[in-house]
């Protein structure tokens, strides 16, 4: 029952030392693994005994996979506004992919350049699912959802300043989307917007659901 | 493009009037049509033009369907914590089923009283995916979340009182789920969940997918 | 020095006999009367006496105006997101007619239906000024702010429910707005954003600006 | 007087010196002495001059008894969530201790795994009253109360991110529990909770009940 | 099991005939109902076939007891701080009494007229456990925890104006006590602190606790 | 017009090198200069060249005064509840005597230890008014209040943890205070209350009183 | 000890038979007696029995003094910056006088007419004490802090829309004033500023202060 | 179209690196560059590549413009409050100069010394629109709104502490501002309130308005 999905470990608060015990034991009973919220140092010394492991900079993911998805015409597209959003995007692409989903990024198509968005609408429509990332005002969902019709899965960042409140402003924003299909996950929880997204894509595309519940904070 | 999906008229702030006439408009070039947040008053008014519209008292839904769909194996959930939630639960199960879905109800399995929810839980496993209702302290996705592996929209309500503060505590424990696969609409939006839940099923039910984004507040 | 921007009396709070007296002492000295948040009863209780004053049943106001301004080319442009929103958006553009400035109104262009907006930007782009009116997520200014180089006042309204909070998550949106150019009034403030945009306009077009300046509540 | 329940010294913000001060005295006309919040830096400071104390590294408190308690059947259970709970948990385990209760850690059973915590019903059941430590959406309460009949004292904690505001989405669920027998302490206070539990405690097993009510913040 | 403690029924939101429905059914299974949260009309309503129900106006509750529990010398204390909370104190007092417990009203006791609190201090020091009701600032509970050894139940009233924000100025002060022994239940949530005391008050001396769980908002 | 009162200069966010020129400058023209909120270190900078002003290092001040106030009988209480509330009471005791006012302490008065508040009651009593610093719960100018008859200002700090919310809870008590006679100042602002407290006493002992009126944030 | 300062009773809350009652019991041992938040209909209740009692429609207060202060040259001011916070500033105006205190009211010179405020000015200066009454964004006790050295109790009404949140904005502002001699009472608590006012006027006048402290919520 | 207005970069989160590649490409294709929110390390280190970038301390900016702008009679006046907001008001006016609008800054003319304000009250009269910043209570706008008639963009700072949170006190004044002509743009957005001024600068004194979109967060 541990295949299809990955092993996740919530990397914040946990040691170097705590994170490699962890990492070795399940990538002998797993398919891939992966760790979300992850120092660079941290990942170093992961990496050392686990040479395989590939560091995300910007995600702050450390993941492995045993065999990379084969290449197909469905995805999941990752939406997000600004480069300032980058860092939820990556975690929440880099989760997907380490569960095993095609993964296609449309970056930087805030609502304040339109036609930017516009250009990119035709491949965001083809997605199975969208997951889509904005901080500040947080109003890109509500545009694409009045432009696609499958699910949206928005996630807040706490990106801005001032009356931004750390995300405050972008989530009330999601959560009063006047446009229908749009549901929301937690501030900058790009991780479980990617693990919605792939439970959706794998129901709709047949593929085997074994998702790893036992995860705990 | 006006198939498959049905007309959704917000009712709140509208007049009996302006709603019969958008609805007479509506049931021309569509296959169904559904009126939410209406009182009883509006409704009876609408009723005397339109006989075969159908009242739901608890849901305050007014709603009409051209031909029955076929009982089909695969549903939609839609689970709720405590009777105070029926409101909300039936604002989502109508429109479900509105929307050509068919629906399980299984109600009042709030995580005070586990035993009825774990009763009931190979139903909710069997679903395509879960709309799940609560109020007060908001748990119910997360117990849910750990117990199915389907995705579940949560839809937090305003019951309660004090420490509630309209809703807010149910909204704030549902978007901090440590159960994954959960995301999260407004707070009362049956609405929004079934209409995010309809999309998935059409989507892995490959049912045609032609929704109506004009579903103006 | 009572001449060109009219007397507006705040009608919320005050009685039908004394909005009368206020509004017959303020005619014989200026060029207009404007109150504004008065129900019907009032305003019908004051037309038995001025009977050329106007009662506007949306924007919940009542006004005179000696002298119809002669149409010119340019104008203010009133823009809203929804149908819910009207009533804050009547209550500028008749706060902006009765400071004498030609207006255009373009309703119902909600970010979730961008072909609507889209089909009227050429408009809004010819305004002088813009007032931008929207409540749930208060998208529409970001969004506008992206497509026109003139000022825009965002005015959030409190339509809307449960995590909307009436009006906060609009109100946010729209000060975390990631487009340039556009500041924001208060909640439901119709009258505050059409006279900031009557000054700019008058700034513009070289007109006599002489603001009443001793509104108090 | 100061025999039963020791004196307990709030260690945050208090200097090294200042606490091996407080705590020499102490121990001279008390049977134990327990400081909290205090880091391993402070402690190995008081450790210099007070070698029997202990200190415990995840719950940050120093320790000394003058005489273990005598083990027996009755005890309080410390029940929590997940490990990142941990820390506040063992602070209250460790304050029981040192009032001389016995204590039974249940520690890992969170609502999003409920088999850990239906596999440990039965030893919770059994504590004459329990403590029970939860973040993020801080159900565990709930779903306990529902199960138990004793009394429950619940502690949210700070665990979480976005949407957890420090611990207010956890203290809110609490608050609104729907189970009954459920009541609640500050964010983080393993202290409070713990010594709650210990008045309830020595009531019911007719030890003598010395609290010392001198502490001032 | 559904003895010794009674059925309790939250009459809010529910009409008159579904609480008749449900006490009749309940009154020939148990030795006691309560319903809280019912107004005089629906009391009447409910009388009229079960008249041995008696209604108390302040507490806005509707009980029955089989038997009259015989007296004893221990007792609960019910203390509250002004009149303007006597409604939740009786809530209170009778939820204790209809669950066979005795009590003592220790009423208008607030910290502003301390006198009148220590006069009567030895007699909530008797108690083998306290609800301390108190609105505006909710100091009460501060002052008592620190005359009093055994447990405090405290209840944050929703009495107050302006920056009391509906009981949250209460809420956050006895959440900060810096007496220990004082827990908290939800702003006038005076069942839930009788329910708390009375599991306590049981466990003390040694009553049979048969708790129903099935209260369900 | 720069007699009796002193000049006071806010540290916070000032250079060393900028409150040493402010500060020569201050005292060739005024008979006392007081700078609030500076650290030890800027401290030692100032007093290399000025060497006759006093660093009080819990207040956080650095003062000096041509000619010592003569002592006489009237004083204000500066009361404070627990040592962590010590830095704003200094603050507003140095505030106070550099102002000229004579000043007695009565610290470590929280209201968890009723008696210790009682045994010095009578020596608040006899000052003309007092200034009340609590943190946490923020109950104790309830209490004082119900005991004097003088004005009291009360400071909320932000001691505290969790629901404290950065003094948020102390804040709201004291506003909402139910006894008579308190106002409040900003949370740690124990500058403002004791410049408060001084005008009284200023006018009650007919001093002159000449304050400086013209500092800007 | 009853004598000087009157018996004052809250009004609200109570009923008109219960108000009467206590009225009546007071009368005979106090020189004045006050209630405060009473309605017309109970007020007109109360005066059929007690015809010598006023009542004040604005203040909503229902006041009674033996014998009317002899006029003297020192007063407080009652100054308020719109006529939507007279409500407040009379409940302030009548407490002050029912103490045997007299009054100057200076109303509508909100910051936004500074000439009207200035032209005041001389009369506000010469008060022994102001109450400074303002709604909306509360802006008033910061100027006139700026510009009177006396003391100044600032009272937020809870005047306004939108942002304004009951109160908030103004309660706030006055809380963070850059101006010193200002302090703050709760949101519409013109009676506790009086009540703060008056005391200071008679330590400062030298009249006894017999403060009657059981003014119970 | 990339003349007349700068490029605007916002220097928070990207590296000296970053910004010295996008800094380098506009300067070949625009007329001036403006860099916010950098620090003076990462502008070093773009100035030793750029060295005609000028740095501006304290408004953290990094500037440059191919030709000086002609002095002309109109001007944006910058008006602040305190010292402490002028790292916000330096923000707007570089902004503005860098936009190419001639600004006189007018700063220390806070409301606590209103002197201060009025001898400088024609110089801001002048303006075609004025900035207006202010931190604590944000009571400037209010004031200045009621001596000038042409628009306010008025900018809430974080300056203060306490109930000041982190600028919401200035923010909701001016929001709730009782003057007209008053609109309000994000705490501490310098930058986007001198963006407004400017478009309506260039509106009214019929520049060439070719505003730069881009500006990405
Ligand atoms: N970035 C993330 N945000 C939220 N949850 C996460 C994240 N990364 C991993 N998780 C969840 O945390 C679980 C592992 O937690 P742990 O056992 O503490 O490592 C995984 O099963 C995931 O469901
Ligand atoms: N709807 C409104 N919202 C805010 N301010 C208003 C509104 N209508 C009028 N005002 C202002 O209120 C002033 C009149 O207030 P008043 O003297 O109370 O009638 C006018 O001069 C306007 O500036
Ligand atoms: N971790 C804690 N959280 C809250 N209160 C505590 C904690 N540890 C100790 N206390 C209380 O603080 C008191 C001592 O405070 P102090 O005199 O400042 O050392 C003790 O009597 C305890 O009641
Ligand atoms: N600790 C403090 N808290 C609040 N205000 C203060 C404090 N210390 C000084 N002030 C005020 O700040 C003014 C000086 O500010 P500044 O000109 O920035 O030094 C003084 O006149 C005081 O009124
Ligand atoms: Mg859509
Ligand atoms: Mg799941
Ligand atoms: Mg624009
Ligand atoms: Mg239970
Ligand atoms: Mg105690
Ligand atoms: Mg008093
Ligand atoms: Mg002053
Ligand atoms: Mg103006």
């Amino acid at each position: 029952r541990r295949q299809g999905f990955p092993e996740i470990v919530f990397g914040e608060g946990k040691t170097a030392e705590q994170i490699l015990t962890i990492v070795q034991s399940l990538r002998t009973r797993n398919d891939s693994v992966l760790v979300t919220r992850i120092s660079r140092e941290k990942a170093v010394f992961v990496q050392k005994e686990c040479s395989d492991f590939e560091y995300n900079e910007i995600a702050r993911t450390l993941a492995w996979v045993r065999e990379k998805p084969k290449s197909v015409d469905s995805y999941i597209a990752i939406v997000c506004a600004g480069t300032s959003d980058l860092s939820v995007a990556e975690e929440a692409a880099v989760t997907a992919e380490t569960l095993g989903i095609p993964v296609r990024r449309i970056y930087d198509v805030g609502v304040a350049g339109l036609h930017r968005l516009l250009d990119n609408i035709d491949e965001i429509r083809g997605a199975t699912v969208s997951v889509c990332v904005a901080g500040m005002e947080g109003a890109l969902p509500s545009v694409l959802g009045g432009l696609v019709t499958n699910p949206i899965i928005a996630v807040p960042t706490s990106i801005g300043y001032g009356a931004n409140f750390n995300g405050l402003s972008a989530l009330l924003s999601m959560l009063n989307s006047c446009a229908s299909g749009v549901s929301v996950v937690n501030i900058d929880n790009g991780f479980g917007a990617a693990y919605n997204a792939a439970i959706i894509y794998k129901l709709v595309h047949k593929k085997e659901v074994n998702c790893d519940e036992d995860f705990i904070f």
